[in-house]
């Protein structure tokens, strides 16, 4: 069996043609939908990068392996896919981006050199890594955001791009009409094509990147097949650079009212630099294009990985998903970049097709169960035949659904999101361990519980489902309220650092002292079978006497 | 700066004459007391030895460090007092019992062999071992309890007692009229001496080898000073034996209300078989004075260490630690062992000397803070010059106390038990995970939560401080159990697993993206200051053309 675990970054489950996109046509997409399962209801564990990300790759919540934001490192011996699948014969490969940052402090008291290969492993989030590229290689005066070496900049310049940098000056960046940079960083920019052949961009290079893969892949594997974009900068070359034009972009989910006494957390967000810039029509008639330009070039390169798996005759053995780690709000709500909990941000597209016969009876169909971004892990522990350690493993399997079965499920979703590093929780005067957000969605409601003294957010989506009516304002939904504080309450209380103990470890460890004479209950003996005190009877040693 | 940090194993809050005990005169407790602070309100993380010291070793809950019981094995790479001390240039001894499980597959995962420096901590529990001795060599049909090596049965195998395992025929046995072994693991035997020199017992061996190390020991230092006793077996050598009597028992504080409508698991105690032996008064009138002989030992034994540090002019320099890992319910409300939050179980002694002129002011007074074991890890910390990592450990330093300070402070303590191993949670048809218990307490109020879908618990000990009626069972505290709930909700919400990054970490990190180049929030640049924008400007690279 192998697993293609193709993951975008910051795609919006609502920007599919097969999740309803008026103007956006995803073949390629819909294809694989088409041969699978679409799961509506699937949410991520934190709305940010590297803190989703290390929940899809440990299968547990962010209170549970603690790398509760980007640059939060993943704490040493922390147990992510690569350990569970390895141990049940499945290689477990890096193809892109994980914004994983290594525990070093933790790695060398424990002595764990990054040249090993568990040190690597380590420091790789458990993966092999095939190609890492986290994908944003910014620099200013301080140098570069992600000190590591990004092959894919190595790429452009043996491709003879003449720059140091040149994923900042080529694949991110046009050429304004007095021939200067026209930098992707600037939304103003968003509508130029990238100065870059657009096979060599990098959506196309890491699907050749997957293809070599491929192409030498033997026995069981799962690909970690991960793209940085369409996340900005919002740039992208011809020909997706004029696909989509103004005419093409919706009008912004937002309404007056949710800036009318807002939470003081989303207020602050609403006046976050971000935010302010997508609450301008004009910055989203550029930028809004540009994405969908960007998921365009996906969707095509999306088509040559499916090609080729056709035309090597591996789609019967590969099992294909299709997700993000968060979306965007482009503007919606008043908001841009994700860091909340409306759907546009903590909503993710996840398409699952499983090549087995067991699952023909759910082809092309969807699932509206309420599915979790730490299920994937748990689905292919078990696509790899292995059990899932719920011990370790908070996820679970959705290979039930797609067999067509109703197992039973979870009666919430949780997402968290720690703002600790952001210049909100300044603003509110936060100190960082008070700057923690979590919602509780129930498949109606959606609760935030935020620290530091707030009071919490509501909203029903029955009858708001755009989200514009915080019901968290008054007294009126204290039923609600307090039900869903018992959902966070008993969620709170999860078993989750008992790693050590499976259930089975622990029903095959009962009895076990009885039969090791650990008898603290006994008044004269009589209470077990004589075998179990055989060892405390009999004739007693003579007493002692000092030689 | 040094510190003794002395456990004595199930040792009840309530049996020294500090803390008011009418028959049990424990004059060396009380000396400590004399010139240290005595807390009235110590409550343990687990009343389960291994849970209970892997708390006080991490300075972090249950659910944080995730060993639930005993034999369940601290992970892998799970921060220990040693770490700490040794970050701030104090080493960190182990002389006695830890009962701490090593992740051996963990340690497996990561490549660390156990008989590295770094290995062999690990499997220490972060000590350096002076002498590791869990006092458990308890065998039976199936074997050894505890499969390592005894140094205490070398001891005494060295010192001629004739036996493969004079741990058990020996120290924890007497002889009966007839000759045959009386076991110190069945009641009937508690008021017999045991078959063993007294110096050559359990207590005296390893006060000796604290001499031992002391004589030696240079530079700062702590100690872990674990004793096994005065836990079971019951059963003290002369003249320990006889000093105390059935006229010395106090009547079992129990009350017949206890046992009507009991909450299930409670009730499920009852029926156990240590609870059902303590319940005969017989079996108090044996155990009991054989406790009393066994603390009464305990104490000479800190007379002989004090004396010692006393003649070595070490007082001055050396804060000394008294405590325990949990109670004894020795009968009271009808249960034996710890296992439940009554006071007798879940309470522990803790008396702190502190020889530095700031604690003057304190010396011979108590404290009635709610203080927590997990403090302790911070305490030494403090102690040792550092800052607590308030990331890492969850307790607070209790050296404001001890200068009299009157700190901002906990406004609950909480307690964790996991029965899953035991028979009552199959008795009560649980899975493993939801044989939780947890206690919340606010000083007046303790409230037992229980998983798997059962009432809660509720004591109000300013009107029971016997803790007889249980308060869950009708609806009228309904306002306290919701309260004490919304206390669980705050708990279960702590940030517990962040512990790679600090307060101070985050802080720092502020606006360090920015300086490196991630700005996604520029409309044309004009945002921020040039020079965070300069990498993005200027003059366009050339229009790349094919080579």
């Amino acid at each position: 069996m192998n697993i293609l675990f193709v993951m975008y970054d910051q795609l919006r489950f609502d920007y599919l043609s097969c999740a309803g996109h008026p103007h956006l046509h995803t073949p390629n997409f819909d294809r694989v939908a088409a041969r699978g399962v679409r799961f509506t209801k699937a949410y991520v564990q934190s709305p940010i990068c590297g803190s989703s990300r290390m929940s899809f790759y440990t299968g547990r919540y962010v209170s549970s392996h603690g790398a509760q934001w980007n640059g939060y490192p993943l704490r040493v011996g922390e147990m992510t896919l690569g350990d569970h699948l390895r141990g049940l014969g499945m290689d477990c490969w890096l193809i892109g981006k994980t914004h994983m940052k290594a525990d070093a402090e933790g790695m060398a008291r424990l002595g764990l050199e990054p040249d090993s290969v568990i040190g690597a492993r380590q420091a790789e989030c458990g993966f092999d890594a095939w190609i890492r590229d986290d994908g944003l290689w910014g620099e200013g005066p301080d140098g570069f955001y992600d000190e590591k070496r990004s092959p894919y900049n190595e790429y452009l310049k043996q491709k003879g791009y003449p720059s140091e940098n040149p994923w900042t000056d080529f694949a991110n960046a046009g050429v304004d009409d007095g021939g200067e940079i026209a930098s992707g960083w600037m939304f103003k920019n968003a509508d130029k094509p990238a100065n870059i052949r657009e096979p060599d961009s990098e959506t196309p290079w890491l699907t050749r990147e997957t293809l070599r893969f491929l192409d030498q892949a033997k026995g069981n594997w799962c690909a970690h097949v991960s793209y940085i974009k369409p996340h900005w900068p919002y740039i992208v070359p011809a020909p997706y650079h004029d696909m989509f034009g103004p005419n093409h972009v919706p009008a912004a989910r937002r309404h007056e009212i949710e800036r009318e006494d807002a939470h003081p957390v989303l207020a602050a967000y609403h006046r976050s630099k971000i935010g302010e810039a997508f609450q301008r029509d004009a910055v989203r008639a550029k930028v809004i294009p540009a994405y969908m330009g960007l998921i365009k070039q996906c969707d095509d390169q999306l088509g040559v990985l499916l090609d080729h798996l056709e035309g090597t005759g591996r789609m019967d053995g590969t099992m294909i998903v299709l997700t993000s780690d968060h979306g965007d709000y482009l503007g919606d709500h008043w908001l841009g970049e994700k860091d909340f909990f409306h759907e546009e941000s903590v909503k993710i597209p996840l398409i699952i097709y499983d090549p087995r016969a067991a699952a023909d009876a759910t082809r092309g169909t969807t699932c509206d169960a309420l599915v979790e971004s730490i299920d994937l892990a748990a689905t292919f522990v078990e696509a790899a035949g292995g059990t899932v350690p719920d011990h370790i493993i908070e996820g679970r399997s959705l290979l039930p659904w797609l067999r067509g079965e109703t197992p039973g499920w979870r009666r919430y979703a949780i997402s968290e999101y720690d703002y600790s590093p952001r210049v909100q929780c300044v603003e509110l005067g936060l100190e960082p361990r008070d700057a923690r957000l979590f919602m509780v969605f129930d498949g109606r409601y959606k609760m935030i519980h935020a620290e530091g003294g707030f009071r919490p957010m509501l909203f029903d989506l029955a009858t708001d489902p755009d989200e514009f009516h915080d019901l968290g304002k008054g007294d009126a939904h204290r039923a609600e309220i307090d039900r869903l504080y018992g959902c966070l309450t008993e969620w709170g209380l999860r078993l989750s650092q008992r790693v050590t103990r499976s259930e089975d470890d622990i029903k095959a460890m009962r009895g076990r002292s009885l039969r090791r004479g650990i008898l603290p209950f006994l008044v004269d003996g009589s209470e077990v079978p004589e075998a179990l005190t055989e060892r405390y009877r009999g004739p007693a040693p003579k007493r002692y006497v000092e030689p």
